[in-house]
Order: structure tokens, then C-alpha cells, then sequence
């Protein structure tokens, strides 16, 4: 029964890790901008605070009047393409705002920091990848979340604060910001089905991705905390098997019971083909991956048809708008 | 006869990298915001621009106004040790800055970008440490050199912008700021000489580092955008070999006519040894140290004893102050 804080817990992932942490009957605080969330992801037993992890004011206040034992680290622009064009905004976000909480978890002693990386930063490297590799990461995003990654271990040598990383990859489900167009492909089609646009794929679509079910990851990374093996490591997470992105388009249109329409783009600079090895997490933490590709669509267009059609915002500050795919610029 | 901008040039490496592309004949823009360099140390042909990498809309005019050809990035708050107690200060300043040079660079087709990193990307590595290495760093400073180098890596990628990569180490000479207590061994060692106080150590002074004169480093660094073998590399420079921290104090009295007069501190948090590979810099740069220590330390004391001693400036922003060397403190 311990104090815990969620950062992004009005996010997809964050929401979904909150509700997993409450069902283990934990106090949870979610803090969240809602920049990428929404009110209603907030599990109803959690404290909700509103405000940004790049507010050290609020931040310090926050960690001054409750006693935080573990905090989660999930708030973040996981936009892996777009991170290119928005450096600047990918290192502020994804880099200082994890410095800010770092800090200030070793300032309150908090027994521990779980940390959500992503697959990006391994970039182009051998297939499967798996934890002990080089990272090669090929986008800023992946950079600034290796850069955590590092954090990490270097303020556990010198100040002892415990740590685990997650790097999962590709997940999808309920709750997934759907009206994101720079991000998540399978919000992104259920978005265009439901409003009876073409399901754009950049490229040929045939780059392959594990897609990975919420349920498969968000209570994995809950419980880890319980596992006194699982401190100072870094697991993958998420499902095995990977598959196109046209068979993907495929499986969704038939979870909205539909045929697939599918407007192929420009190409655009990112990692052909990109899956996991889960040896690791299967070992120490007991992670398997059990809902099909199919199973777990079935359950998100579920949600998606109740929830309705999103719509897409722009992202407003581009700092460098050069190679911008031009379906990003309009 | 290209424009360049030089970034820390009123700083030591920078102040020599500025001479050396004035001497090859270049047109040479210093900015800096004296934080750490002085105003006396911009060569007299460079123009000078007051200011901070942090400061957007400066930066804008300046990219605006001036055609810049060539970034010489060396701006920087380069303390490793003090870097684990001002995680954020030391983000901002060598990462957050270098991306804002990184978006111009790339928004006004500038040539080439050339980085001073440092061999603290290497952390606790094999010895000699070799650019194909695996980069460990070991601290909040080495861990931002080694972002920026990956973030050039994927803007030349994505962008094209080709860059130029050094990892000097342990540099030393005219123009050192000797007032900073936090960095330099050479520099406080002289400015406490001067001031008839013991030379402080931290731990048993067993430590080893390939000290390297400037006069060997900075031409080096100047004259690589000629040669066409260099961009889109990682280099060492700097000296090959490695004294213990005793006999550099040993050295440095010997410099100024004295016998040492040491005091030990508890050890600190750091790699104990640490010296680089240079056959690649020679091989294509022809890069030569050619300056020994004893040479180099009688034209840095020469140099330090015209300029007096200076006082040193206590870091007002520590964010963690715990595991903070006592010596630091005060």
C-alpha cells in the first residue's frame, strides 16, 4: 500500500498502469497536462492533479505534501517521426521534464522510478532486439528517451535511487488518443474508418511491427515494483509476433466489420522493421503476451466506436519544417 | 574565406579554436555569454555577440544577419563531477542550447557543424578509449556530450547537415578560466599556487589522465573542415600520455619554481583512469601531440603569473546537494 505517482496518467499507457497500481490497492496521485490525455482516462480513485512536469513550482509543492514511495514515469510526446521536426519540444518534454522528477525523487528519497522508454532506441539494429544491444536510436525521440535510460544509471551510482526501464513498442487499445495524427497507427486507421477516410500508410506498408495490447504491458509494468529482481534493469515488453502494416489496415477494417481502403504515402525516414525479444521480461516478471493481434483490435474498435471519431489537431510549433511529410503539413 | 560562428569563444579552447580560423583566414563570429569566458580572450579580428545559446531570438537575428558557412559549437558548462548536483542546469545549457544551434543550422544550410564532446562519453571503458567504443558515460555531463553527438548523427541523416566530432580530454593552457573551482586540475592547482595554498586532490591522487596542451588541440579542431576525410567522423584529441594527479602537482610547482604542498579531500565519484587512442586523428588529421607536460605547464604558469590569481565564484543553482564534496560547499 504504497504512495505513488503516475506521471501521463491521463494518458493511454499511464491511465491504464494507474487503474493496474489502484487494483493492488495502492494510494495513486496522476499528474498529467492533458496535452495528450484525457480527464476521463483518470481512474476515479486516483488524486488528479493538472499540470505539466516542466512546472518545477507545482512539482515541488507536490512532492513536498505527499510522501511518494514510487513513481512512474510515463508522461511524454511519443512521437517517434514527428521528433525530427520538434527537437527542441522532444528534449524539453521527454528529457528535462524526467530530469525535474529525477531530481526531486532523490531530494524525497523515493524508493523507486519506473521509467517508460520505448523501442526507439535501438534503431536500425538486429532483429530481434533485445536488451543488451548498442543503441543506435534514429530520431530524436529515441535519443531523448535513451538519454532518460542513462540518467537513470548514473543517478543510481551516485545517489542510489532504484530504477526500472521499460521499452515497449507499438501498443495499442483502449483509451489511445485516436484523433493523434503523428502518431500510433491503429488509432490513427480506426480514426479515418470511423470518418470514412482511406487508411493512408506511408510507404509500401509492408514494414513490420509487433503490435502490442494494453493489456499486455500496462500491468506487467504495475507490478514490477514487486519484484525485487526486476530493479536496475531494463525489459522489453509487449507482443512477439510481428506484422505488416497493410495487414494491420486489414485487421482493423474487419474489426469494424469493413473492407480495407488504403491510400498509400510518400515513404518517410523510418526503421523498416522493428520487433522485440521478451526472453527478459518472460523470465523475471512472468510477462506473456496472450491477446491476438485480432482479439485485441476486436476490444479497441469496441471502444472506439462508443468513444466516436477524434478530431485531428495540428501540431502547431514545427521549428524545422523541412522534409515534413506534406500530409503533416496541411 | 568562410563566415564561422564560434560559440564559447571568449572561452579557453574556444578563444584558441577563433585564433586559429582568424590565422587560416576566415571570418570569425564569437558568441558567448561570458559565463565562463572572459571578453580579453576574443581575438581582436572576430566580431563579438554577447549572449546566451539559450536565447532563441538572438540566435535568430544572428543566423538571420550573418551567412554562416561553418559552426564551431563549444559553448559549454564542462564539469563533469559538478554535473551530478545540477542535472537540469547542465541539460539546458549543453543540450538544450546545441539543439537550438543544431534547428538554425539545419533552417539556414550551414556547411558543417563542428562539436567539441569529450571523453567523458566514455565513462569507466577499456583504455585505451577508441571511437568505436560503446559510449558508458558515467556522468550528467558526459551524458549530454553524447546526446548532441547522436542527435548530429541523426540530423545529417534526416537533414543532411554533416558534422565534425571531437573528444578532447583533460585540456590545459593560456586562457584557462583558473578561477573555476569545479573543473580544470591544471587551473586550480596554479590558482592556489598563487595564492600560497595547498593543491587540493581529491582521493589519493593515483588518478591518471592524458593531460593535453591546448596548442596541440585547437588547431587540430580548426583545421579539419578542409579536409574532406573528416566530416561525419568521431575523433580524440589530445595527448597520449597519462600522468597520475600527483605528478601533474608535482609538475605544476616545478612550473612556478615551488616544491608541492598537497592537501588529500575524501575521493569523489569519478573514473579513475581515463586516456584516449588517437591513431585516428593522426591518420587522417595528422594530429600530433608534440608539447610535453613539462613544456606545456612552463607556458601555461608563464601565461597564469602576468594574469594573477583569480577568485573563485561559487555555483549559486546546486539542485541536489546531497553527496555534494564538502569542498564544495563552502
Amino acid at each position: 500500500m504504497a504512495n505513488i505517482l503516475v506521471t501521463g496518467g491521463a494518458g493511454f499507457i499511464g491511465s491504464h498502469v494507474a487503474d493496474a497500481l489502484l487494483h493492488d490497492g495502492h494510494h495513486v496521485w496522476v499528474l498529467d497536462d492533458l496535452s495528450g490525455g484525457f480527464k476521463q482516462n483518470v481512474p476515479a480513485d486516483a488524486k488528479f492533479v493538472k499540470g505539466s512536469i516542466l512546472d518545477q513550482a507545482l512539482l515541488k509543492r507536490l512532492f513536498t505534501k505527499v510522501e511518494f514511495e514510487y513513481v512512474f514515469h510515463l508522461a511524454a510526446y511519443a512521437a517517434e517521426g514527428l521528433s525530427h521536426f520538434i527537437k527542441r519540444f522532444n528534449y524539453e518534454n521527454n528529457l528535462i521534464g524526467s530530469i525535474n522528477l529525477i531530481n526531486l525523487s532523490v531530494l524525497h528519497k523515493v524508493k523507486g522510478f519506473v521509467f517508460t522508454s520505448s523501442i526507439a532506441v535501438y534503431g536500425k539494429n538486429q532483429l530481434p532486439m533485445r536488451e543488451d544491444m548498442k543503441p543506435e536510436p534514429e530520431d530524436s525521440y529515441g535519443i531523448a528517451k535513451l538519454t532518460v535510460e542513462e540518467e537513470l544509471k548514473v543517478t543510481k551510482a551516485m545517489f542510489g535511487l532504484p530504477y526500472i526501464i521499460f521499452r515497449p513498442h507499438n501498443v495499442y487499445g483502449e483509451r489511445q488518443n485516436i484523433g493523434d495524427k503523428y502518431r500510433n497507427v491503429v488509432g490513427i486507421f480506426m480514426n479515418q474508418l470511423m470518418q470514412n477516410q482511406p487508411m493512408t500508410i506511408f510507404g509500401d506498408g509492408d514494414q513490420k511491427r509487433a503490435f502490442s495490447y494494453i493489456g499486455d504491458v500496462a500491468p506487467v509494468i504495475a507490478r514490477s515494483i514487486q519484484n525485487p529482481k526486476a530493479w536496475n534493469q531494463i525489459f522489453n515488453v509487449g507482443a512477439d509476433v510481428p506484422f505488416t502494416v497493410n495487414f494491420l489496415a486489414e485487421e482493423v477494417a474487419h474489426a469494424f466489420g469493413r473492407e480495407p481502403e488504403i491510400e498509400h504515402l510518400d515513404a518517410r525516414n523510418e526503421v523498416y522493421e522493428a520487433y522485440s525479444d521478451h526472453l527478459k521480461a518472460r523470465e523475471i516478471l512472468g510477462a506473456e503476451a496472450r491477446v491476438t493481434l485480432t482479439e485485441g483490435l476486436k476490444h479497441m474498435a469496441l471502444w472506439a466506436k462508443t468513444h466516436g471519431a477524434r478530431k485531428s489537431k495540428k501540431f502547431k510549433n514545427i521549428e524545422v519544417p523541412i522534409h515534413l511529410p506534406p500530409s503533416w503539413r496541411s
